[in-house]
């Protein structure tokens, strides 16, 4: 069983251009009470505030890379994401929060995603539980090891929710409101279990592990030589067959998926991404059993 | 009768963030002879290439409200926008351009818009044409005198390619093939012309003409208060009656369209207008009678 939670950290604005997180956590400081339950506290942090301003998903370096426990002791690092890191790391501790919201978007269409980077049961239960209400839900998992920089690893409990797919600067309404109703259903379901009323979570939990990253083919000079085919664009967790075209050249040559075995796709042409070597990620489809004992059925 | 055209100037990157004209400029660049036609010469710029390089709309002002002739012709306007527009202004006017097709794309869901800001008979001949061959294309008419200050007006004959919906720094393929058509559709039916066998257009142009501009809700502070509501976003070009809801608050709350008559909104929740105070354009759907003379039908 996992420590009962009593803190909650929401984050927005950790890339200044996603602006659901923004809104919502500017909606969030104005009507706290809104996050607040019997039994769980939340804070809202809104995290890059100066790149919110700019419009820009970072000023310096990007600061969901900035959590690394090295980079947060190195007193040497100290531009603008690499400061307010170490400020943010600072407020998560003294705040005693004990699991992390970070809300991103992408324009990949990923839909509502909620993203892990651990197979924590509490957090691997709660997942189901999402997707139980919401069967739109995707579950995307990192590998452990993978991304220890994010945020959402300051703490043991910390989760991504990641929608789209949307522009960067962009308000989209319908976003705005699934992201805040998931909020509410991750609130709810721990005060219920802090009340010892576990919320019932299917058995089962349908989930995407990520297994590699595929760019885009370039030139010796690093330039993009081929774009999203259109049959992938905006396909995310779709299944991709090893001969489906996966590319288009600027001069209209398909390039296909030459793997072994079916994937599923996603962050497909997520624009921060171009910078980082990544068309995309391929995912293997998995299944996980929640432990029946974690599913008492909530008591009315 | 318009005077021969014999010279055009594709433009791609005015804004550095919107891709399909980057990637398009980059490759007319590489393969000049796609675009050239026995009668008509073409030349491709690639305007802002710092905010392409940057990944930004612009690094000072924005470079397509910098050719106002006033501005062009005060040297003491010597911002990085600034200083181009005076290059760039020169150059149009040193090879005699007599066409200039700019290359946009927006997060508003425009599809395959061709932008004109004259009622030149030439312009809607064309604009007909394109529409005859391909009805996705929509026609969109700005005031004679409003934009002054873009780069398409530095010549009588100018139009702007704006496409979308796509995010800012996303290529998207299929955007990217639509845009090249429409160019090449262009290149074709001006070298008809000067060949003496005029396209066939159609006789009736149906196009939408800007009446208005509408801003966000906002607070005293100019904080934006409600979001394009969810029925509306992506809904360009679709009539919008009274009372149809065009605005949600961060509560939930719609707020409603109080015109007296149908319009149909454009340029809805593009990123880049945020800052200009335009959460949309609302139209007139129009007719224009293309004159029969000029609509000879085509030798074979």
């Amino acid at each position: 069983m996992v420590a009962p939670i009593q803190r909650v950290a929401i984050v927005g604005g950790t890339h200044g251009g996603e602006l659901t997180g923004v809104f919502l956590a500017r909606k969030f400081q104005q009507f706290p009470l809104q996050i607040q339950r019997n039994n769980v506290e939340t804070i809202t942090l809104l995290a890059n505030k100066k790149a919110v301003t700019m419009g820009m998903r970072y000023i310096d370096t990007d600061l969901n890379r900035a959590f690394n426990p090295q980079d947060l002791a190195n007193s040497q690092l100290m531009n603008y994401e690499q400061s307010i890191a170490k400020i943010i790391a600072q407020r998560i501790q003294q705040e005693k929060i004990d699991l992390i919201i970070d809300l991103h978007s992408t324009t990949a269409n990923m839909g509502l995603t909620i993203i892990l980077c651990s197979s924590h049961p509490f957090l691997l239960r709660l997942a189901a539980y999402l997707t139980g209400i919401n069967p739109q839900v995707k579950v995307l998992q990192y590998p452990h090891n993978h991304h220890k920089s994010c945020l959402r690893n300051l703490v043991e409990l910390g989760l991504t929710i990641e929608v789209g797919a949307v522009a960067n600067g962009l308000l989209d309404a319908q976003l705005f409101k699934e992201t805040e109703d998931l909020i509410h259903s991750i609130l709810d379901y721990i005060e219920a279990d802090r009340q010892g009323t576990p919320s019932v979570a299917p058995a089962n939990l349908t989930f995407y592990r990520i297994l590699e990253k595929v760019d885009y083919p370039r030139n010796k000079h690093g330039e993009i030589q081929a774009m999203i085919h259109p049959q992938l664009q905006f396909k995310d967790y779709k299944p991709l067959h090893p001969g489906n075209p996966m590319f288009i050249t600027f001069d209209g040559k398909d390039i296909f998926y030459e793997g072994d075995s079916t994937t599923y796709p996603v962050f497909i042409n997520e624009v921060a991404y171009y910078e980082k070597g990544i068309a995309m990620y391929l995912t293997r489809k998995e299944k996980y059993c929640c432990e029946v004992q974690e599913n008492k059925p909530k008591k009315t």
